[in-house]
């Protein structure tokens, strides 16, 4: 489904580029701006600067006189709206929206996400030709959420209710020990605390219990054992050096 | 459970202020600099103009030298790093990590939200400190994310983890029509559109089942039933002024 970003009179330069950079780092690079306050704010330092690197989407963006304009073949209309209105679409938050919408991809058409003035705002005439008031749910002492930072949110929340990017982990996967590994180990640590002096074996106490629930909770990798090993084997060499 | 968010030698004012205000409205306020780039950071123009009033988040900014300093208290970091190292702990996806975590809130400790330098990132020595590296899924083309773009994405979704907050829909909930509502409008439409000549009684086609399917998805309120057969009256009425 394609999906595009409408900024309404916009004020801040450093906002337009802010804004490109939060959809390009999730990967939409649509932008249309409905009579922003500067006619050449896509070329303004401010704008380049906070954009960072996302100049494709200030590229491709268009300036246009008209919401009409902005929306040409959008089919779902989401207004951003900090204060609820007693008349028009729903609210909901972006989350519980982007469930519910039957699944994407398939009937083709396009998503609109529209932002309104830093300082006013969505005007009402605007938000009724949406199908939903989208509203990030903020501390209701501070609702002031900045533009770029909405734009971030819901782009982030659009991109995961497409389906998301992966999270690749390089950190090499390790094989958890089994309970004979754990086993193992644990009585190797039990003779050689018993040879540092730590453990009485005539009044053992709790302490190999526990130290069994620490490995467990830990979930030791195979490599952690024998590191483990080694310190208990240390332990033993020690206590013979000093005897 | 308590939350900080931990700066590590970031160079911007303006990313320290639009930190503030991210933290703030989602309800955070403990913010820790470290070895900031400006000594004055919290007083200077840019910040407190990014802040947008989020001032008592700037005011209660502790500024320390040493990460030892800024983690006092925490019993759980989360590291924020968009390349993955291939040592340390596991990288996650902030919603994936926050739905595993146990229950908040019984266990007092605190979360800690660690943010790299806007150059460098994340430091390794201080990676390996933390519980889990926090990756935020971005495009693979262009993963250049704003570090206030990055805290508002990790502070929404960790309060929409502890709960989050409600959304209010000012919109007058309205009553939905049944299906006897909708047959009775069916069946003065159908009179309707007879009247006016647009429907054949001896050749109806599929029109009414058509705008019977159509009803039930718009899932007419009791209101627009009523809208709906004003007009059907007034088609009538009109059929009835031309002949």
């Amino acid at each position: 489904m394609h999906t595009r970003f409408i900024l309404i009179e916009t004020s801040h330069a450093g906002n337009v580029g802010a804004t490109a950079r939060a959809m390009r780092v999730m990967g939409f690079d649509d932008l249309v701006l409905v009579r922003p306050r500067w006619a050449n704010v896509l070329r303004r330092e401010e704008t380049i600067q906070r954009a960072s690197g996302a100049l494709n989407v200030l590229e491709n963006a268009r300036i246009v006189d008209t919401l009409d304009e902005a929306l040409d073949g959008m089919t779902h209309m989401c207004a951003t709206a900090m204060t609820p209105r007693d008349f028009g679409p729903p609210t909901r938050a972006p989350r519980e929206h982007f469930a519910q919408l039957p699944a994407q991809g398939d009937a083709g058409g396009g998503m609109a996400f529209l932002f309104g003035s830093e300082r006013f705002g969505m005007k009402n005439e605007d938000v009724y030709r949406c199908n939903v008031a989208l509203s990030i749910p903020t501390d209701p002492n501070f609702g002031s959420l900045n533009i770029a930072g909405a734009v971030q949110v819901i782009a982030y929340e659009w991109r995961l209710a497409l389906g998301g990017y992966a999270v690749q982990d390089a950190v090499a996967t390790s094989v958890q020990a089994d309970a004979a590994q754990i086993a193992g180990l644990l009585s190797h640590w039990q003779q050689s605390l018993i040879d540092i002096g730590f453990l009485d074996p005539q009044a053992p106490k709790k302490l190999m219990p526990r130290l069994n629930q620490l490995f467990n909770r830990a979930a030791l990798s195979e490599e952690e054992v024998h590191i483990l090993r080694g310190i208990a084997k240390a332990m033993t060499q020690a206590s013979q050096r000093k005897s």
